[in-house]
């Protein structure tokens, strides 16, 4: 659906194909509720600021409500806010009404079970853009992920990419989450990765219940040594991590404590909408 | 035109539209020959490896020539290729056959005299993402220059941009080549920028004639104490710098001989089809 419309295509002039000019957001749908959306909205809010164009949430929010009445009751929903078409060149139109392309796709079956089983995640030999201005985003340049996503192979379901100092940023589509000598801890987001949804949902689950996740630079290596590792992001919740590869090198880990916590926080959001 | 067919709508699941998964070029056409063009697929041909997307240049040589038999004898094409629809989010087919989008517009009104009378700079504040496998590739994630573009402003014709180093890198939609000490600069793109393929023309006809383009870091200072500043690219050919502004600041510059150099080799590229 575009703006309202039932259709699937844009004007190749939109600028969203011309230079990734927009942002977007992956929602779980259940029961017909897209989950946080609310926050999801503030994320699009946010980003459409930094990129001057703008949106009318309300609009969003009546379209989503008509697209999601046609759509299976769950699975998963995409949004995209672009810029649509003009300015000349890379010089673009500032405060524009953007452009709403929503989209739905079933939950994927090769999800399901590994929040109970643990995923085993490998390491991508694709480094991170760094950049300030853009860090914390989730716009459409997304060729990062793309290319550190031909590293998920084999038994594989997700890799960490790192920057360029080799400071673990994130998952390919997900945050990850960190227990070290009795801490609670995130990389820090400042010049790369994306601030996820998930992430602060549960951020703030923890801190309701007193625990304090700290962002700061993480190595690789003390990731490895963790006691904890999970995976988080807004389509399939959370993913303890049982297993790290690194070339013939192969760390493994049973579901901790704060792990599990993490499982509660998320199945409460779920069992909410249920 | 996409693939053939007299069209400027494509799918939104194209995955050109979903991640900027794809790249492009931009090329003068003067009496409807596209200026360069064995480059500029020499380029596509790169950033294609470089994504694992393949294309047969034959195909898009005679989908060119079709499409440009159609269109005002001179002007600006755009070639567009992507890796279209598939895979699973970030998740790419390898190898599939890309997408092929062209697209003219006129030549901009506002670029012409530039070259003789030289243009005025600016320097953006946003500084460029640094990646080095991106580095050097025209793909479409375009978010920098697209930000990079808020700064042209008032009489300005194009500004600088740097890295987070603070070393220039390129213009919005341009290199840049300096003359320092009797050298002849341009910056190193090892971590950011495009690789340009008229910088590229212009380093070959330079070598031919015995005069080298070193690539190195530059820093800001350093570009406004050079003794000669001149951009280029495949649109407008070679643009003088005349003035460079950053904040009350303004520096002035004549058109030099290795400027004036620049531009006949230009000159001499468009008589070459005129």
């Amino acid at each position: 659906m575009i703006n309202g419309v039932a259709t699937e295509l844009i004007s190749v002039r939109d600028r969203g194909f011309q230079y990734g000019d927009g942002c977007f957001e992956t929602l779980r749908l259940i029961n017909h509720h897209p989950l946080l959306l609310g926050k999801h909205i503030e994320r699009l809010n946010r980003t459409c600021q930094l990129l001057q164009i703008q949106f009318d949430p309300e609009t969003l929010q009546t379209e989503l409500s008509n697209f999601i009445h046609n759509c299976t009751p769950s699975g998963v929903i995409k949004i995209i806010l672009t810029r649509g078409i003009g300015g000349r060149g890379y010089s673009a139109t500032k405060n524009v009404i953007a452009n709403r392309i929503l989209q739905y796709t079933e939950y994927p079956d090769k999800y399901s079970g590994l929040a109970d089983l643990g995923v085993c995640v490998g390491i991508s030999k694709m480094r991170l853009s760094e950049n300030s201005a853009l860090a914390g985003h989730k716009h459409l340049n997304r060729l990062d992920q793309v290319l550190a996503s031909f590293d998920v192979r084999g038994d594989l379901d997700e890799v960490l990419c790192m920057d360029s100092s080799g400071y673990v940023i994130e998952g390919t589509k997900s945050n990850i989450v960190i227990v070290r000598e009795g801490e609670v801890l995130t990389p820090d987001l400042n010049v790369a990765g994306v601030n996820g949804v998930m992430l602060n949902y549960i951020r703030q689950q923890f801190k309701d219940a007193g625990i304090e996740i700290k962002d700061r630079n993480l190595t690789l290596e003390e990731v490895k040594t963790a006691s904890e590792v999970f995976l988080c992001n807004s389509v399939f919740g959370v993913w303890p991590v049982k297993k790290i590869v690194e070339h013939e090198s192969v760390k493994m880990w049973q579901i901790g404590p704060v792990t599990l916590k993490a499982l509660s926080c998320h199945r409460e959001l779920l069992a909410s909408v249920g």
